[in-house]
């Protein structure tokens, strides 16, 4: 049952598919470290270590992954391991960056390194093929891992399940009294029980600091008639991430703030309805800034609009002005408008994907404030 | 008290001993994104983002810190944002890689790289600054990196205590009928609630897999007489790790079991007296390997016997073969010899620092075999 759902999440022919775009980019090989692209491609979740794991790709030989011995029982049971795909396990003292060199074609000119490689180790692979050129191999691979595959789609719509229950839990744990450090400790616990493997963030914003996008919850104690921002994500068993924001508050808001919410919400709904192939990200981003500038928000909303998601939290498409290539079915994005006049702010996210015709939202709990005890 | 402690463990003078060592090595720059370099440098616990943060310094002019705008307020409250160090943020549309290059002096040739820099950030720093070639700036950080400072010697032995208060507990986790996952789970617990700030790894390795050196815990149930060595670490609110292996067994092991693990236990021992300057690694790594070997386990003895820990929980120097650069009081590292003949196996690990004149241990509960109930 659990192979069934690995096969079609990360399916056998991946590894072909990023060897025929290897050779249509005019690249030698790619060489993919543990990492996002390398799950993508093999299903294989390695660890980042110190030790070189190293699928390589070339476009004209057969695909090979390099194990540090001590990880090949690991490699073996993972989906990598009933791949077809060669493991080269390689000993303590060897150097396994001579070795992936003497195994390559000669003559290769140019290679792709995933896009996250420690530096340490691309300068290493540069000394060992000193003929070759680098480039980011997000180039090879963005066009397949941009658009989501109906597996993949149902990942991300299992992980919005995961951190809508978490946000229904919320209003039992705001409080006032309560520092944002403590509300955020109980949200991680509830994304670890409501299935996540691992808490991506929390942000608790509460008043002042709900102004902050970026805030990191303090030991401010939240207080009666103060709205708060809680953006929270994780990281479901699938590999594939979840990330949703909405706002709450403990007894009734300010005036201010129920006249710029209401901006927010027809901004971020507006941009979600924006949605459909052909359009580009940044008229997406434009619908909600329009509706926010022409309210005379403008400068309160200095952040572009939406990530990409799907084995990381922020991956391409970016929903920000600049770009320009056109939305496809399978595109998976937040939507996440945000306005922050001080002393509060406010920001409404989903997560949604590009359909034949519109969108497919991934985040079902209403849009609105929450108003609690 | 708070600020004290952060000063002591990461003091300001830092930056300017990089901007030395960066002369010195006759580098133009050095590159720092989020990781444990910029961690050791500034204090600042960046989020690794797709969006760049970058703490540059020039060998020969002012360092700065490229923020996002969003990342602003977190720099400016980390203990970067007190360095006197100019933080240099940049906005959505912005190339912040292009603003790196013109703030730096001309014509510089070569440029150091955070060993963990993401390729993708090198490579736009390549095309940015495309007359410096670039190297592994932990050529210039390692020889700051590799000597604790009192401070952080304190910090290793806080983390140690704190696994330490781990392990006691695990006679209390482990039970014949339980699996491993549960048991790993409860250890993963522990792990936080003795004071870690994250879980780094677990190992819970009943019978034969205790001989995978790196066994992943599985749904495998624990029965009598089954020996299981339990590696765990995490990393310390300070930033930096924790790391120790013991082995336990419910109810008694088999007879051949008891007479590897007294080599294993003279083996771990006569190489933690092996450390004082002087000394190199791969000596160190001889004194454990040959007593095992003496004792005809060699081949069952197939990794390296140790590696440094610090910021992060491998990192140099590493205890193997080959590696003759002398150890000096400060270095810190683990001493982790094991015995794998099947179908169990077990590795003793402590972490100590080199002294004046011998070793300082992290770690101090009993190395022998805990029989539980």
């Amino acid at each position: 049952m659990e192979t069934d759902v690995t096969t079609e999440l990360y399916p056998r022919e991946r590894v072909g598919l990023v060897r025929e775009a290897t050779a249509r980019a005019g690249l030698g090989a790619v060489l993919l470290t543990p990492g996002p692209d390398l799950r993508y491609v093999t299903g294989y979740d390695a660890l980042p270590l110190e030790r070189l794991t190293c699928l390589v790709v070339p476009a004209a030989a057969e695909p090979f992954l390099v194990v540090p011995r001590l990880e090949l029982p690991a490699a073996q049971e993972s989906p990598a391991g009933s791949l077809g795909v060669e493991l080269v396990p390689w000993d303590e003292t060897d150097d396994p960056y001579a070795l992936v060199a003497a195994r390559l074609p000669r003559g290769i000119a140019e290679v792709g390194v995933a896009d996250r490689m420690w530096a340490v180790m691309a300068l290493r692979f540069r000394a060992a093929l000193p003929g070759a050129g680098q480039v980011a191999a997000g180039g090879v691979l963005r066009a397949l891992r941009m658009r989501k595959s109906a597996a993949e789609v149902e990942a991300l719509r299992e992980a919005g399940a995961a951190i809508d229950r978490v946000h229904r839990r919320v209003p039992g744990l705001l409080a006032a009294g309560r520092t944002e450090r403590e509300v955020a400790r109980d949200i991680a616990d509830a994304i670890i029980a409501e299935g996540h493997a691992r808490v991506d963030f929390v942000i608790v914003g509460s008043g002042p600091n709900g102004a902050n996008p970026h805030a990191e919850p303090t030991d401010r104690v939240i207080a009666p008639g103060e709205p708060v921002v809680v953006d929270i994500g994780g990281t479901m068993p699938s590999g594939y991430c979840s990330d949703s924001t909405r706002n709450y508050c403990v007894g009734e808001p300010p005036a201010a703030y129920r006249e710029y919410f209401g901006v927010l919400e027809e901004a971020q709904r507006a941009a979600c309805e924006a949605v459909r192939p052909g359009v580009t990200p940044e008229a997406v981003d434009a619908v909600a800034r329009d509706i926010i500038a022409a309210a005379g928000y403008g400068p309160q909303f200095f952040h572009r609009t939406g990530h990409g998601i799907g084995l990381e939290s922020h991956e391409e498409p970016y929903i920000v002005a600049g770009n320009r290539e056109p939305l496809e079915p399978g595109m998976a994005f937040s939507v996440e408008p945000g306005i922050y006049p001080g002393p509060h702010g406010a920001r409404i996210e989903d997560i949604v994907v590009c359909t034949e015709d519109g969108h497919d939202p991934m985040n079902v709990t209403g849009h609105g404030l929450v108003v609690t005890g």
